[in-house]
């Protein structure tokens, strides 16, 4: 690559991207492990066989984004809802539309490893302001970080990746109104939220530069069809329709997400079991004496670990693949069904004994009362 | 949107696109008639019902990039195809590799509407040099334009949207010597070509900065799929590789399209009867008197009128739309079924009685030998 004209700053870099590993569990990038029901996929598969595939798809997908809209309820329309292939995508749509050269984004470190990605291919300024250490944002930091970097675009992330903390309302509500720019809040995990967590789509109507972002990808366990959308102002939308190149969204894609929201209560009806899961190994992990995280989402991330690749090494040994990511010392796990969870908690106690882990809370001496 | 912090260059834009109408005859943009066959829809339905749709997809696509390098030939392998959602997604990760800011593209006008448009979205600036008279490129031009502009990728289209001109091997390898950085041979259209006209694909193995990009949209009938893709040596590959956003194509996106890869016989049948069509219509449309583009790919260009908006609305009327774009007073439309040439045709010679269009020469004084 080196005697081709690659943009500077591109050379050296790594394609993006967790391992691509095949073993037993894989606990790595946050998916839904319960796969499509029988008729669920005999549906998929009416809707993909489309006799009109030699003909170019809705650009507008105005059916999809009408069902979107049902879904996630608040009032919304079609206007208020964009989609494209994935939440990368809905993300950099949003960057090119109000990022840019010269334009900057900021969001709350240590968050998604996506977003400098997004940034860089839109060339827009990415900044990161600090979390407090136990990964919250509360007013005051939002307060000081629009202060200091004015930033065009602000991102809060909520849940957060990969630490699963929430950002309450009132964060939301004061971003709104002390940021310059837009507010973009990433819910690619809301639907796996404790009870009692309200979702920024119940502000929309009050903040027109306001923009929450959603994906199929994981409550709907619909991340094999790359499926991200957004809900904001219809002039968001339009926004959005201005940047996009055209026919971005296939007609199989879009007639296939809308088989899956047609199908949402049988898809959703395994968060409830994914958000006990996910409880479950909080609960036994700090019992371990290990820190965890407080988590909204479909994954844990616990620590800390003086050698976490050691650690991941040695799950990844017995067949059990996580994600070394977020800040030195943590590492983040997928929640996934009862056997996964199993097999993860067998194999971390197997590497913590053979590494002697410090603090480690063997699980007889650990049970719960 | 005026109260929104859109960047400024967009205020005022509108999404690109030809209109969507629901009309008896689509001629507009450059489908292929042919639906596909029942059996070809089953194997579509049985690939897209993937049980593995809660899982992301194979991030490099290789099965699906194995089987477009074995459909191209030229001992072309997985390592030397890219593949992303249309041509749309191809050209934009080459110009973010290869273009971007302080960067240019160079194509010769007139050509494919969507170029700026990618040009825009990677803040590369675009320029062009105008084609001959007939809309050929040929060496002299290449050396000019080369010499005046220095484009960091040089983009030639062949055969050309919206004229349907080739340009010959001869000056793409001229191209290839010349060009300080990358060349782009836009062969969309390339399997619609008259005998004889061999592809840029044969020059790859001796220039490492060229670029060959296809489609699955016209040739192949797979318009509703999205899948464009472009062969090169490997190393452009992996610089695209560095710029795409992860997971980009849909498990079910690469599924379908190697059905149809796998139907390539049955679908690329059609291609005769279109370029049949095609050639019977240009025959047609000079014996009435009208200057017609040499084309090689399944559209025709056709003019010149005064008021070419009139013609296409009279079309429009009687249920036939073309499309209203390249150089003023021409008007292109698709090869479509022998139904809808006839149908083409009648329309057309109304309009032109209606209009009473200077130089029109009637069907019957206008009679082939």
């Amino acid at each position: 690559m080196a005697d081709l004209p690659l943009r500077p700053e591109l050379a050296g870099q790594e394609p993006y991207g967790a391992p691509q590993l095949d073993v037993p569990h894989r606990l790595n990038v946050n998916e839904n492990p319960y796969p499509p029901s029988p008729g669920l996929l005999a549906a998929i598969g009416r809707a993909a066989a489309d006799p009109g595939l030699n003909r170019y798809p809705d650009r507008e997908a105005t059916a999809l984004r009408t069902d979107l809209a049902a879904y996630l309820g608040h009032g919304l329309g079609p206007e208020n809802v964009w989609a494209a292939n994935g939440s990368n995508e809905v993300m950099t749509h949003l960057l090119q539309a109000f990022g840019g050269p010269g334009r900057t984004v900021l969001t709350f470190a240590p968050s998604y490893s996506m977003y400098p990605e997004y940034a860089r291919n839109t060339y827009t300024r990415y900044l990161t302001a600090p979390r407090r250490p136990d990964f919250t944002v509360d007013a005051d930091l939002v307060r000081a970080a629009v202060a200091e970097h004015h930033p065009d675009v602000l991102l809060l992330t909520s849940p957060n990746n990969p630490t699963g903390t929430s950002v309450s309302l009132d964060v939301v509500r004061l971003a709104c109104e002390v940021a310059p720019g837009m507010v973009v809040v990433d819910e690619a995990y809301q639907e796996f939220a404790r009870s009692g967590t309200p979702s920024a789509l119940s502000l929309l109507a009050e903040h027109p530069r306001l923009v929450v972002t959603r994906t199929m990808s994981k409550a709907f366990a619909f991340a094999g069809g790359r499926l991200g959308y957004l809900a904001a102002a219809p002039a968001v939308v339009d926004a959005c329709r201005i940047v996009r190149l055209p026919y971005h969204l296939s007609a199989v894609t879009q007639a296939v997400a809308r088989v899956a929201l047609a199908h949402a209560p049988e898809l959703l009806s395994q968060v409830d079991a994914l958000r006990r899961e996910r409880d479950l190994l909080v609960d036994w992990l700090r019992d371990r004496g290990l820190a965890v995280a407080d988590t909204d989402a479909n994954f844990v991330l616990f620590g800390r670990f003086a050698d976490r690749s050691a650690v991941w090494r040695g799950l990844l040994e017995r067949g059990v693949l996580i994600r070394e990511t977020g800040p030195d010392g943590w590492l983040r796990v997928s929640a996934g069904t009862p056997t996964e969870m199993a097999a993860f908690r067998t194999a971390l106690v197997q590497v913590a004994e053979e590494m002697a882990l410090p603090g480690w809370v063997p699980e007889q001496e650990g049970a719960r009362a």
